[in-house]
């Protein structure tokens, strides 16, 4: 065990995660945001998620907002990387990362509330597969494409 | 209710994150890959994750590969896009999508796993917090970083 990696006192408050987990699984999505409010507006107002955690790591002025729809211990989550600073810069979109989808119980309701706030919609309710769910996309402040699944049968 | 939204019949098999939800959540992340082979032996054979379910799209030539450390119901998963003729085109990384994140209990093994297999490396196991868990970068077949944080106390 290296410098880097001596651990200097256990500290459960550290383990966002947890530290008895007895098997694997996905923890969080980050995308880097550009104006923080802006994000909270639609992920937490629109959406209903819920900041769960944030850290502060002042020496670079950055921040990490967690956000779910439960705790930590009770599925992934979101991370959106800002900086403390206000707005920060705009981040450029390849062509590889496509989208978090989030289930949503009544799917027109949300999407109407989205829209209603401003949001960019890409694709309205519909049904890829006969007799399947409705799916429909839209676009956060940062124009990351997020995908709504209605996970209650209509 | 036109005839997009239509519903030609329930079908129960379609409906991957189930149907019957009382709230709202995460429920995959979409990346799109070159060579969905590279990214099983990377995902799977790498991390142990498994194929949880695969949606072909002929006429677009298109697979959905969802990968997950257990059911839908269990957890969020990862959504690989990729084309059924061989390997597809190179993604470009943009400057806003981070990474996804995975907890892994022994995360010194997982790494050396990887690292064996030909992955990139970009931190290896560090602790950020003095007494939090252990977290190191690497990147996938296709360049897109993957976190891993240790879930099981050291």
């Amino acid at each position: 065990m290296n410098g880097e990696e001596a651990d200097n006192g256990f500290d459960p408050t550290r383990w966002l995660w947890g530290y008895e987990a007895s098997k694997q699984r996905i923890l969080h999505t980050m995308l880097r945001v550009k104006d923080i409010d802006a994000s909270l507006r639609f992920y937490v107002d629109g959406l209903g998620m819920k900041v769960i955690d944030r850290i502060e790591i002042p020496e670079r002025r950055a921040a990490a907002t967690f956000l779910g729809f439960g705790g930590f211990s009770e599925g992934a989550t979101l991370e959106l990387a800002s900086y403390l600073d206000g707005a920060g810069e705009s981040y450029s979109h390849g062509t590889g990362y496509g989208h978090v989808a989030i289930g949503v119980l009544d799917i027109r309701t949300a999407m109407a509330k989205l829209e209603a706030a401003g949001a960019e919609v890409t694709l309205r309710p519909k049904r890829f597969f006969s007799g399947g769910p409705l799916v429909s996309f839209v676009k956060d402040p940062d124009g990351y494409s997020v995908e709504l699944v209605q996970t209650r049968r209509d």
